[in-house]
């Protein structure tokens, strides 16, 4: 087996040691050592390798055991497919490195990490907080997702092999790039959150919901035409817009800015996009086409699932962007895919992704297509008596626990109305500090009466002018108003970071609003 | 357990059901009833567990014994991830379906799979060759590369669990968007080929190297510049150049065409950017920039790979274009790479590519890396000594092979040469045909004289003058000369599709020469 034993910083329990296997994977060696004899074939060899597997797997165990007793861990090539199939049925219920940092590999011992902490947190294994840290929420990175899918590690896991997937072209030719398999389980997500219609619409699948905002762009323009197309939104817009649509100076679109001034009621008569981002980022408001003309209006529902807002109807909009980044928290997957009525606009935003990227990595897809399924099969799993052998392991309490934690909007909304709360505690009577109130709505997801709980905390500050610098000197990091087509007294602040970041973010307004005595 | 049987299209031998579940990987469900139980932790559930999935493996492969004998094939969400272990390490030698097709899997039965056969393939395993079909090599599709991976599947295993890389930033925050693992693995690479010099230059990652070819335009021009700043290349030149350059008719760049005209032995005084695609797409030679001028030159060295061309020297230009679906075949992983010397021009081509799509896929990283890695140990690992366990199951014969085996551009370079010495057997004295002639170079690489093999056969048609209209009317798709700024009498045919299809190709340009007899 030749399992050596390798000294790492010190890794206590044997439960760090699981979590260490478990970070381990998307970036452990499985060595050539692993291969099977060229000519090796027939179910012969197959019954040989199954009890080859079922040593392997014991004495690996075998192996990490009396490691574990030296606080080391050791992922060998030849069994670290092994450890890894152990690990996932072994996993723990909290997150490598506290939760707080992420396990780093050396490029030779693969599988011996040690633990590099996220910001605002140090030691070994990222437990101590460092208050006097800044907190950066100027991104939307939805990272309070992990804890979920931290539960769900093995329905949410995605294998390729080295042969799959290689070619330029999906294995469907609907769309030469889109894998058939992503599109169903797309259409079936909103089958199940009932937040757009997809019945006879076309689905395009884009390097996240920013290249199919440029692909709209695209498709909605023409060289022929005598000048760029205004394109326009509501202000407070999303902050992207603006540089995306103009950072290539193209001639055939160009940002004008808020929808509101661009119409001043007059009726348009020249070509113009209207970016209709519902609801909106960043105050979270539910949002429609203002502008009065013939033009286009393209539907940005990043933020339409019923974990930030309550679902009242089956979107049908001509044009409507979702991402994956938003509803299940993968933005590294970088998937995004819009849902359309005209073919020939479908046709010629694939134009734009096949010029732009020959199309949309093909492991992304097949991983967003593992996630969806996850969370489409978490509604459709949810009675005990399709959790087969989990039943037979699993207390009564901890099986009614699972069959929630199988539901990623429950958890989401469960999450972002519990920091909504919060903040608005923390906030009520502030004299230092105002963020929007929202009328609750009926949730046809929920089947009930819903809060808003947007992604972000749109604050105003009541009495300096730049809210940004002022944060900034409580070491905190926003994104300005002005960023969002309004005035600095406004900051975008992300509500979808890890908890202890929130937590942090919260005792530090407290202590900030002149109003209140230090915690 | 719950494993039950399902009725499939017939899969006689118990090697199509292994092809049959190793092709289920890439999109197989694993279900939320693997999950551990919300509060298992410690020494003792990972005791319990170990010997659970040692249970499950032995029972599952009962189970999937007992169905191949109703030539049926269940992958049970439950025991999924097992049958995947068992199924690397019982891998066959043959491609799923033949190699001349892949396998569906239907929406709930996710595991039960019918073989979609490429096109000029047929039969419920694609092993009936359909003479009459069209030939279409109008792609550069490294599907060739297949045969390899399907050999080393294990040590070029993907596996990542739900909640890792979730985040938009890269665990390494030198380039945000760059997994640092992926950079140390690139640079090793170009190590062990000696075809770039890495050492003391910055290096950035994109969504193929088409996205980076857009960035490196985006980091050489400025808003601030009178007029677009002129983009061209030497006739042939690659035919996604001008429509890539031109589709967003960005104010920044213009494409203007051959280098060649460009220049006519003038001075040019004004900005100018000159593509140097080498090994040259479409024609496989050698290029230098041939712009008398001070603008910028780009070398695109997709192609400067052993199998395709000699490694005469470690290229170290200014900026350097790779990708990963020339040097491995795996294109639907959308990755490439820019090696640069002026970091200003890599902090604006990030830029780009955060503008363009906020970073680049974190699953195709994690891919690339892993796919790199395994190219780079296939060299490390070559002596029997390294291969651990197999040389306890291997033959002697059938061990150095292996070791062969392991060798990425060492199986390139045979299948390279070999198709272009039928190529050219077959085009000998040929009264229809010609293609290039090369010189043979001494490979620092192979540390011998070789002939160079190009991605591309630039066929010249000596007697008909529309030669990709000539070839259509024999049912072979290729891309006309005009598309690279040439004569229609030339057309471009990809050499790296699957092999029966490169068979195909030689015997109906055999049938079209007049000159010969038909087969």
């Amino acid at each position: 087996m030749g399992l050596e034993a390798e000294r790492i910083v010190t890794y206590g329990q044997s439960q760090r040691k699981k979590q260490l296997m478990a970070a381990a994977l998307a970036n452990s060696t499985l060595s050539t050592n692993c291969d099977p004899p060229g000519n090796a074939q027939s179910g012969h060899w197959s019954f040989k390798s199954t009890a080859l597997a079922i040593f392997l797997l014991s004495t690996c165990f075998f192996q990490i055991n009396k490691a574990s007793n030296r606080d080391t861990v050791n992922v060998n090539d030849t069994s670290a497919m092994l450890i890894q199939l152990a690990t996932q049925i072994a996993a723990t219920t909290t997150l490598p490195c506290s939760g707080h940092g992420y396990l780093e590999f050396g490029g030779t011992k693969q599988c011996v990490g040690t633990c590099k902490c996220y910001e605002c947190f140090g030691g070994v294994d990222c437990s101590q907080v460092i208050h006097s840290c800044v907190i950066d929420l100027d991104h939307g990175d939805p990272t309070m997702f992990e804890e979920f899918w931290f539960r769900h590690e093995v329905s949410s896991i995605t294998v390729i092999l080295g042969y799959q997937r290689m070619s330029y072209f999906a294995q469907s030719k609907h769309v030469w790039f889109m894998e058939n398999e992503l599109e169903l389980q797309i259409r079936a997500l909103h089958e199940v959150v009932g937040n757009a219609v997809t019945e006879g619409r076309h689905i395009v699948v884009g390097t996240g919901s920013t290249q199919l905002f440029q692909a709209t762009l695209y498709a909605l323009t023409s060289p022929d035409q005598p000048k760029p197309t205004n394109i326009v939104s509501a202000a407070p817009f999303y902050s992207s817009y603006p540089a995306v649509t103009d950072y290539l100076r193209s001639a055939l679109f160009k940002w004008v800015g808020d929808a509101a001034k661009f119409s001043l009621g007059v009726e348009r008569e020249e070509p113009y996009i209207e970016m209709v981002c519902s609801p909106n980022n960043p105050d979270g408001r539910i949002q429609h086409a203002i502008v009065n003309g013939t033009g286009h209006v393209v539907h940005d529902l990043a933020y339409y699932w019923p974990h930030y807002t309550p679902i009242t109807e089956a979107a049908d909009h001509d044009i409507m962007l979702f991402t994956l980044s938003k509803s299940t928290g993968h933005a590294g997957t970088r998937i995004g895919w819009a849902i359309l009525k005209d073919e020939k606009v479908a046709k010629k935003m694939m134009k734009f992704v096949e010029l732009n990227t020959i199309g949309v990595s093909h492991d992304s897809q097949v991983r967003a297509t593992q996630i969806v399924k996850s969370v489409v099969q978490g509604y459709a799993y949810s009675s005990a008596s399709n959790l087969g052998i989990e039943t037979q392991t699993l207390s009564s309490r901890s099986l009614s626990e699972h069959v929630d934690n199988n539901k990623l909007f429950h958890f989401g909304a469960s999450v972002m109305h519990y920091r909504w709360r919060r903040l608005r505690d923390s906030l009520s009577g502030s004299s230092e500090f105002s963020i929007p109130e929202f009328q609750p709505s009926y949730c046809n997801f929920f089947q009930k009466q819903v809060n808003h709980a947007p992604a972000f905390a749109w604050l105003r500050c009541r009495k300096v002018v730049d809210c940004e610098a002022f944060l900034k000197e409580n070491r905190i990091i926003s994104r300005s108003g002005r960023h969002f087509g309004v005035g600095t007294e406004y900051v975008r602040l992300s509500m979808l970071e890890r908890n202890q970041k929130f937590e942090m973010l919260l005792s530090r307004l407290a202590r900030i609003d002149s109003s209140r005595t230090p915690d």
